[in-house]
Parts: structure tokens; sequence; C-alpha cells
């Protein structure tokens, strides 16, 4: 990368600089800021000001510290003016939310998915979207943006699905189809972020996470489909055709059972939904939904708990792969398979344990995820907030 | 990060991204570099021609276009005025080279291993060194710096050794010590950078293969230990602790044979030279080399040839597994193992393309290592171009 003359996109990396200092940060000085980024305090000061007035940055209570003089106002993030919504298409279900900058939810609406064509779901989506952005600003909140978290492989910079297998899409082109069905709403020039599912929400425990957040980061999405989104060095980490993470097609056991992609042993097999329904009921058909399993597993039936045992052992090996892969500094766990509580995450647990005792390591921090059901929709918004302040790198990387 | 007003820093910045153009699209001229960079065309002259006097750049001939007038004058990086010194510390063995920007080398040493406490490595490896550094500079060369290459885990900032379990080393300060130990050899002013070797051999295929080279990209090296080094989005993947790419000691097998690490079933306890040599003998005792191994498989010992080949197969277990977590542009295979040819990697090959035929996806690029027996070595003068190339990451990574 080489630094050019473009006096706006410097000026825009300077003041997003400022706002991901302030946020790692919360009550520096305008000094501090100077001191921390290298910048003039002449400039930190047009640009905090910029900031103040565009409700990025609020300026705090003067603390009394107990000695004489003028004191230095705190800065911090403004949580009141601006808004940010995201959205999450899962596989029978649209919620959408708009949260505020520091991540608390504003309003929210779900309802079912009217259909499975993506023109009808694109159109649903637009509908819920435009509620909420009228909504916000009638709230007097100003809309930075609008993230996606989709079940699928998407093409970030296109804003493309590629293949979302359990929805059954292939290529749609769905920002471009958004922005349409928006603007027929009368809802413009807002950007528009489309990216897998897991991805936002690992975005949404960094973005929104007490600072600071560890880095690597792994979110790892139990569901029917097992997945995980990786933050690596403050950005998701998409590979070479974006399917990086998808350690649910990693095999636990050479010649296990077949699984949805067709290979044989992958963990997906062990530790979906899907898998685990098998396991109880002994047949493939009528998944039994994590409320049966659950009520079984209250009832103390033998054969649930047995299964679900199993599969929280082998969640346990995933956890240990993950761990050696990427040797991230948390690993969060989320998704419908969790609320199978403690038979299944204390199996998870016992086993990493072993493991980190035979080879005498400490275990990385390991959590459930912070924003529960909500952590896909939260993480579309993250989405937006995390574009939107790193304008060099996202810029650099459309090239 | 910030953009300030460090001018030596920015001019550095530009200089080393003109360099890494010219290395990716050699032939490109002056006029085609200010397009490519946006830098001003007086710019980019003032800079090359600093570049040239330096020795980083050459002028090529001017080609024949069969148009008239002048022609644009084509640059690519010089292979002949500079040199970057690499050295391999392993179990064994100190192997030491120097190679020229554009990673031919230039001239090599090797000695078995004095002894095995850090002061005599050290000592050994300075004078080694030092040899080197004299020979490079009677050739006229000027030297950029030192890269060492190490089996364990560094913490690269400060230049230590924080655990090299078969050295049986811990918290050495490799770096400082090696400084020491120069100077008194008179070789002084030189950069050194240490890392670890799976680490280095990374960035010796990336550093040095034929552009574009894909990213992310994976050495996985096959030897008594077995583990990756991966770069993504053009730098290496450390992780949390620096540890990142311990795929050796990823679980392939619950309740799998004991691995050295302590925990059972991990992929270094099916493929390390140590597991392969145990299971052909039937004990721990006595590792076969891997040229007794070969002997045996060219006799045609049924025996050594299912062991691996079981192997190979789990070799593809790795990989597949590598593909799934990382979704890598290539994946290249380093290390003694390799040398065991055709019935450990036909069988990690036929593993690999039954997993991709079971789920219709194309593998990713898989090939052996480029620079072989010498792929740590020369991976370790490619950390010294990799550093110098990329003044901006590794200054504000240095806070």
């Amino acid at each position: 990368m080489t630094i050019t003359g473009d006096q706006s996109l410097l000026r825009e990396i300077n003041r997003m600089a400022l706002v991901r200092v302030v946020q790692r940060q919360p009550g520096l000085s305008r000094a501090d800021l100077a001191k921390e980024t290298g910048l003039t305090k002449s400039t930190v000061s047009l640009l905090v000001q910029d900031l103040i007035d565009e409700g990025w940055m609020v300026e705090s209570d003067v603390q009394a510290t107990g000695t004489a003089g003028r004191r230095p106002t705190p800065l911090s993030i403004d949580g009141s003016r601006l808004a940010l919504i995201g959205a999450d298409v899962s596989l029978d279900n649209l919620s959408v939310l708009a949260v505020s900058l520091t991540g608390e939810v504003i309003s929210e609406i779900a309802e079912p998915l009217a259909g499975g064509r993506p023109e009808i779901v694109i159109r649903q989506l637009a509908r819920l979207v435009g509620n909420l952005v009228e909504q916000a600003r009638r709230g007097g909140r100003r809309l930075l943006g609008i993230g996606v978290g989709v079940p699928g492989a998407v093409l970030t910079q296109q804003g493309v699905v590629k293949l979302a297998p359990n929805l059954a899409w292939r290529d749609v082109a769905f920002r471009s189809e958004l922005s349409i069905e928006l603007a027929s709403l009368g809802v413009e020039d807002l950007p528009i972020f489309v990216q897998n599912d897991f991805d936002v929400a690992a975005l949404g425990e960094y973005e929104f996470g007490e600072a600071p957040v560890p880095d690597p980061l792994i979110y790892l999405g139990l569901g029917v489909g097992v997945g995980a989104g990786v933050v690596v060095r403050d950005r998701l980490f998409l590979g070479a055709d974006g399917f990086a993470g998808e350690v649910g097609h990693s095999i636990l056991q050479l010649e296990g059972p077949v699984c949805s992609c067709g290979r044989r042993g992958c963990a997906e097999a062990f530790i979906g939904l899907k898998a685990i329904s098998t396991r109880i009921s002994g047949h493939a058909e009528d998944m039994l939904s994590v409320e049966t399993i659950r009520r079984l597993l209250d009832r103390e039936d033998e054969g649930a708990l047995l299964s679900v045992k199993r599969a929280g052992r082998y969640l346990g090996v995933l956890i240990q792969n993950l761990w050696m892969y990427f040797n991230p500094g948390r690993v969060v766990i989320g998704g419908p398979v969790c609320e199978l509580g403690a038979p299944f995450l204390d199996a998870a647990r016992s086993c990493l344990e072993a493991y980190a005792q035979d080879c005498a390591l400490q275990l990385p921090d390991i959590r459930l995820a912070r924003f529960g059901t909500r952590s896909i929709a939260i993480g579309a918004a993250a989405l937006v907030r995390h574009v939107l302040l790193r304008p060099m790198e996202f810029r650099f990387h459309e090239r």
C-alpha cells in the first residue's frame, strides 16, 4: 500500500482511528488522543469536534480528581445518536434490529420467512428494514448502514450469496436486489453489507465485547450447521474463496458417520442438531427440535443423555483443534444447540480440561455468546460499524 | 493506525511499496509504478533512482516492441548486489546460507551441532554466519540482515525462544545473545530476526514463489514434529501466543495413540517420523531414520508399506482439515518424512481426492516444498526480506 495525497481519505482514516482508540480506551482526552496517535493537538481537536457534531463521540462529565485546575475532558463513544441496522436471515425466520453505536438494541422485529425464494425473502427483509429505519429516524437517530448475515458463502466485495445450501440459493445478488427493494420504499443512500452468519456473529463479539477483546477471536456456531467465524489481526479471516472457518466439515473421525456434505466423520455429523437428533431417535427423518431434546434431558431419558454427552465430547475435540490451529485468545460458543445446557457443555469442558492437563497448557478463554439468540442480527449490525471504522483497510481491499 | 508526519517512515513505506509492486509485476516502468501506486511520477523517479543505487532494483534492457520512439525502461528486482543470511537450527545440525534478494543461494555452510546448550549453539551459529558475511562482502554484496528459524515457540518482538521442547530450551534470549557473539566477531549493525522454523519455511514459499503467490499459504512441515506455518493476508498468522498452526497436535482420532505432547490421537502421533517408526518396529526406542524406512520400502517390506500408507492416509485427513479451517490458496508439504515418497504421498492424495469427490469441491493447490531440505534456511533469509519490505506493518506491530 502507498500513502497518496488523497486528503479526504486521509481525513477519514484519521477520524476513524480516533474513534477506534476511544472505543478501546474510553475516557481519553484530546491531549491523550494526540499522544496516542501521533497527530497534532490541533488536528485532533478539529476532528474530535467533527465526530462530536456527527454523533460518534460524546464529552463525558468532567471527573473530579482531587487536584486543582482545569481537567481535560474525557471522551467516549456516543450510544445515543447514531444507529446500525442488523438482519439475521435464518432458515425459517427473519430477525431485524437497530442497535446503537455501542451495541444496545434500540428496536427489533422478527417474522417467519414468507417463502424460500430469494426475491420473496429480500422483499420481506426490505419491508422489515424499512420499518426499523423509519422508527429509528422518528427517534431522532441518524443511520449508518445495514448489515445482513446469511447462512452461506458470500462474495463480500460483490454482496453476492454464492451458495446457501440449506436455503437452496446460488449466486443471489443480495446487496443490489435489497438496495432496489429498499429504494422503492424510500430508503436510499445507506450502505449495505452482506456476510456469512457465523462471520458476523464473530464481529458482534469482537466489536461490542468489553475492551480489550482478545485476537484471534473465534465464534463457533452450533445449529443444524456447524461453523466458525474467525477474527484475525482485527479483520475477518475469510480465506482464498471466503469459506475459511468451515470447521463443521473438518474430520473428527476417519470413516465416521456420513455428513450432509457427503463426506464421512465431519464435526457436523457428530455435533450438529441433525446428528444429535438422529442419534437419539435412531432415524434421520423428522428432526427433533432443541426443545424436544431438552424435555427428554429433563426427564432423564438415558438415550438422549448419552447422545448429548457424546456430542459434547466431540465438541471438546473440535474446540481443542480450533485451539491448536488458530491459537485464539477467545472462543465463543453460540447457536441453538448450546441450549441443550449442562449435559452438552460440561462434557465438552471436561474433554478439553483433560487435553489441557495432558499437555500442561492453559486453555484459552471459552465462553457462551454474549448476545444469545440475537448473535447473528447484532453481529450484522456490528459489521456496519466494523467496516466504517476501517476506511483504509476496506478501501485497500477493494482494489 | 494513523498516518503522521514522520517523513522518513513515509519515505521508507513508499520505497518498499515500490519494491513489492516490482516484485509482483517485474517489467513495470516508472510510469506504470506511478499509476499503480498513486504516487506522482517525480516521486517515483526519485525513489526508484535511490533503489537502483542501493541495489534493490535494476533497469532491464529496453525491450524492442516494434513501435518507434523511446521505450519506457522496465524495472526488476536486482538479484546481484544484496544478500540475506538465513539459518536453520535443527535438532542435530546447523545450516546457514546467503541468498540473493530473489532467493538464489549464493553460498552455504552446514555443521553438526557442537552441543545442545543454547550458548554453544549460538556461538557456533555466530561463527558460521560470520564466515558467510565475510564471504558475501568479499563478493561485493551488501547484507540486509540475518534470519534464524528454530524448532520452537518464539516471542517475535523480543527475539526470545520461549520453548523449544526437542532442544530442551526455555526462555533463550536468542537475538540479543547472537548479536553479542556476532559483534565479538566484528559483525555489527545487521538486523537479526528469529522465528519458528515452519513459519519461516512458509515465508520462503511466499516470498520466493512465482508471483502471484496464493494467500492463505500453508507450509506443512513433516519430521519428528509436525506443524504448519501459515501466511494470511500477506503476514504470518501467529495467534494469541505465537503458536497458531500447531496442527500436529490437533486430534485426528479420539483415544488414539499417545503423542509426545501427552495427549492422545494427535496428528503427530500418526504422521510424525517417530510414530511411523514405532508402527514399523513395534517399539518406541531407536527411531528408524527416513533412509532406513526407505530401504524397507524399496525391499517391499509389507509391514513398512502398510505403516507408511496408513500415515499417508492420516496426512490426507490433516490436509482436508487444514483446507476446511484455513481455506488456503496453496498447501506446501515439506520436511524429511516427504522423502518416503510415493507410498506415503499417494495415500494422502487419494484420501484427499475421495473427500473432494464426496462433497464436489475442488482441492486447493497442493505441492512439495520448492526448496526441499533447504526450506527452513532459505525461509529464514526470506523472513529478512519480508520484514524489510513491510516497514509500516512491522513498525505498527511493535507498539
